[in-house]
């Protein structure tokens, strides 16, 4: 029997409580504020944004779960237990909400939908030609496990793809990848459609600038599924309205909710999605927990397990 | 040596006769109104809307090929040659075309793109959940090679995909097939999100009406890129105002260019894109022409021959 103790603010825990329930009804499931005596014994912690602090209570903690791809909630926290091992989400309803979300953009971009947008709020019948798919650059800015499914499902329609990452990753067919710093300038002047699926680390902040997406060809679309820290939304913003840049799709933002005040929401050519590229199911989440839960307890390497020294 | 009498009002014709030069060299390609005397001798007609009673003057046409998979403006001339084979476009070019469309415009349906759009342009952060992919189930209604391209994309995404077609089809996996109008209703009531390719005939004609559109489950999308006829707009929209339908997407429409003043243009939920989810393209639809006058000139019969009794 594992203890998990659950937390993910402004939501009903009962799906999750189900969820885990149906994989594994030994499971004993507790939804924050509920998490019993920090003395309770061992403790596998799955959250979302918990409190500051709330972790460090709980020294009977084996692992913590990261409900998302994303570890940064978990790295704002000043008071991280340092020496328990992080685990980040790699459920496959979320790596297939990614790939739906990346695919879809893409084809949204190549197929000049934002301009189509723009004519029908025009009342405009304006005809548009779109190049063959195998002639549209696709460039993958972070390519781990989600990077990597999102190519998976850009290749049968012929695109021509492009990954890039900080570290060296394994030759694969239909994919020209490029490693490290000095190749992205390279990366980028090759990349029709950017897709941005970078974690948020001290080198991706602000990555984006004016100088970095300027390498982007003229007519060049970009998209941020990622996070928002990766942009400097200005810059996007000010080559949009130059007319360099084409369009824009933003899943993720530097403040979220993105404030109903600011005028990203009416920029023209800016496909704007409240953060739900990919998120975590209850039911494939539960499957994955549960699973990594018996490897720890097998004395093996869970999955996806957190490199501290890289952040991610 | 063949001979190709081209027409198509309003765009260059350069791109077009460098690309039958590219595929052969010897095609002598003539485009309208330069199509030289009727007795000019054996000649190829490649036409796009062409002026009714033209075709008739040239009485040593052989074959008529269409620029597009529909041959609907054909069938609109009177007096159109009736002992002349007609050759529907099925290029390539069309066929990649429409594939993308369609799992563009179905993914945006299942990721709710529609009710985003309207939440942007209110500056709201609207957070939504998308069911699986396995658990959306597509219909696409008209089941020839353009609907059989449609579904070999959608299949990688794990949609549950159905398929209706008039005539009987060989059985695939990943497709359910219905065949005929008594599966229809029962077709219909198992989809929720329904893609129409079918042609325009006079089984065709305002086939989706009232009716037809309410057997579809409560928060279906209809996607229709086959011919404007098939939907009586007026239904679409009384379903799409009351909620019963979740949004549409309109490629076709019964009169195009879409008028200005048309009320479509600015109805939420819809979106619509100017007949340009497939488009035949010069360089796949040359291969194609050349090809299929190679077959016609060894005596064999040539690929998508229009078979005038069903009129498609």
């Amino acid at each position: 029997m594992s203890r998990i103790l659950f937390y993910l603010d402004g939501y009903s825990h009962d799906v999750w409580r189900e969820a885990f329930r149906a994989v594994d009804p030994s499971v004993e499931f507790r939804g924050f504020p509920d998490w019993g005596s920090p003395d309770d014994g061992p403790a596998y912690a799955f959250v979302w944004e918990a409190e500051p602090g709330l972790l460090k209570r709980f020294p009977n903690i084996k692992a913590i779960f990261s409900l998302g791809a994303g570890v940064d909630h978990l790295m704002r926290d000043p008071d991280l237990p340092k020496d328990v091992p992080i685990i980040r989400m790699g459920d496959d309803g979320l790596k297939e909400g990614m790939a739906e979300y990346v695919l879809m953009s893409v084809l949204m971009h190549h197929r000049q939908m934002p301009l189509l947008a723009t004519a029908q709020s025009k009342a405009r019948w304006q005809r548009v030609f779109s190049r063959p798919a195998r002639h549209v650059r696709v460039g993958i800015l972070g390519y781990g496990a989600l990077g990597k499914c999102a190519a998976e499902a850009l290749k049968p329609l012929g695109y021509n793809i492009a990954a890039w990452s900080r570290s060296p990753k394994p030759a694969e067919d239909g994919v020209q990848h490029f490693t490290g710093e000095d190749a992205l300038n390279d990366f980028l002047a090759r990349t029709d459609i950017l897709v941005g699926l970078l974690p948020s680390t001290k080198e991706t902040e602000g990555l984006l600038n004016f100088d970095r997406l300027s390498r982007l060809p003229e007519g060049a679309s970009v998209i941020n599924a990622g996070r928002g820290t990766l942009i400097v939304l200005e810059d996007l913003i000010a080559l949009l309205n130059s007319g360099y840049l084409k369009g824009a799709t933003l899943d993720v933002f530097p403040e979220e909710p993105l404030p109903a005040d600011s005028p990203l929401w009416h920029q023209e050519g800016l496909l704007i999605t409240p953060h739900c590229a990919a998120i975590t199911r209850p039911d494939t989440a539960a499957e994955y927990v549960v699973r990594n839960i018996g490897r720890i307890e097998a004395g093996e390497v869970p999955e996806n397990i957190l490199d501290l020294g890289r952040g991610y």
